[in-house]
């Protein structure tokens, strides 16, 4: 196993990865993320594979799950790096964390022509940690498709990574679709939910496959993809409140969905 | 309507603030915690009634949402402040939002002795986003009271009432309660989920009152908390992936909740 040590602010590729790290532009641009933390880090090598580049701290030497990680970066092609701690957690947002990064090309998926499968849609939804938690629903409930609109939240910055828990990994994710042609030559139902809906989400079909479409934190739904969709459906309540968060209600359909397919 | 504006950071109210602002410790004794933005400012005139203060930003002054409130503050007792912008922008932490900030009392609430209408239990959850997320589904799902042990993050903070979109002025919230007692005397079953359990959510009868104990992000419900609970259930999962967020899970839970009782 052979570790490199950077020391220097001024190392061209230290430079690069504070640019990764700091700027979601330089990763779009780049097709390249960070993983943060163990369990990522983890879930990227049992689901995908060795990433091109490893970097810890140097306390995280000291740690016993690092070095297992190391040992199998250092049977493969990945190239494993140690920096001071102080040049470390520039690169890092997770506070209390193990000191330890992968950096990875973000997937380049072929968007399917049609929705055949159940799969999520999202439109224009912004909070990293809410497109996270929705990507570890969908996978929790076996849904393997997300697709965005251009204007949702970037699916493979270090947050939504974070909030995804390795689903990212189980999931395909497109991004900047046209969510209003994907919609139209749909072969499945698509279920828009809103509280403006008469019908309950308990009262749908989710026996066979479905997309789901959710949108905007504040806004909801557009218009026009709300009038493209199949059903309009809402979650009841119960109390004197206007609406469920996004991550919160996605979880709510996907498990009715998986109680319906479950029972018998 | 009479505003007063203040314009220097010496200013002592506006140090006083500042520390409300951010220090949580601050606070906690004080007793006073802050809203902000429009919703939050009009839910709580909704519900709860007039704040003791009222703050706002000299540019949020041409705005009509804000004008309506300082109007409804200006017949009562509210004091009323104009701060210049860079002032007030220190309070808040909301980016692109409408500068307008309530400071309120926190309330305290007389512990009930046992539990006998449908709760939340939340053992050390952390994350403020998630604790207004799981407050604001438990809202929206009948749910009136929420128990927190010591250790689980502060419910009046900024970030959780932000998340919680209201929903704290609809519900009672304990905090510092001994849990272990509280499930000792309950008077309903207490249901605890774990993905180890083998018993579903859907198969427990949930048309009764029933209390709901989650635990925190990483490491659950602790296992004496657990032990104690009438009921160990999961939330069955099709796909690879450990577990769900807590605030996605309780959400599956609450409304499971709603779905059976809404059901004849």
């Amino acid at each position: 196993m052979t570790l490199k040590t950077i020391s220097s602010r001024d190392n061209p590729l230290y430079k690069e990865l504070k640019h990764l790290a700091t700027s979601s532009q330089a990763r779009r641009k780049a097709g390249r993320t960070l993983l943060d933390g163990v369990h990522l880090c983890e879930a990227y090598l049992q689901q995908v594979g060795m990433p091109p580049l490893c970097i810890v701290s140097e306390t995280a030497l000291l740690n016993s799950e690092v070095t297992v990680i190391l040992q199998e970066c250092g049977n493969s092609e990945t190239q494993s790096i140690v920096l001071p701690d102080a040049l470390f957690h520039a690169l890092s947002q997770v506070e209390h964390g193990i000191d330890i990064l992968f950096v990875i090309d973000t997937p380049e998926q072929m968007e399917p022509q049609r929705l055949v499968q159940s799969a999520v849609l999202l439109d224009k939804v912004q909070d990293p940690g809410n497109f996270g938690s929705i990507v570890r629903s969908a996978a929790a409930a076996g849904i393997k498709q997300v697709f965005c609109s251009p204007g949702t939240t970037f699916a493979w910055s270090p947050k939504v990574l974070r909030a995804g828990m390795g689903a990212h990994f189980l999931i395909e994710i497109f991004e900047n679709v046209d969510l209003e042609a994907l919609i139209k030559r749909a072969d499945i139902p698509v279920i828009a939910t809103s509280s403006y809906a008469k019908k309950r989400i308990y009262d749908l079909d989710l026996t066979q496959p479905v997309a789901w479409l959710f949108g905007h934190e504040g806004q909801g739904v557009a218009e026009h993809l709300l009038a493209l969709s199949t059903h309009q459906a809402t979650i009841p309540h119960l109390g004197a409140i206007e609406s469920l968060n996004v991550a919160a209600s996605s979880a709510v359909c996907f498990f009715e969905q998986v109680r319906q397919q479950t029972s018998k």
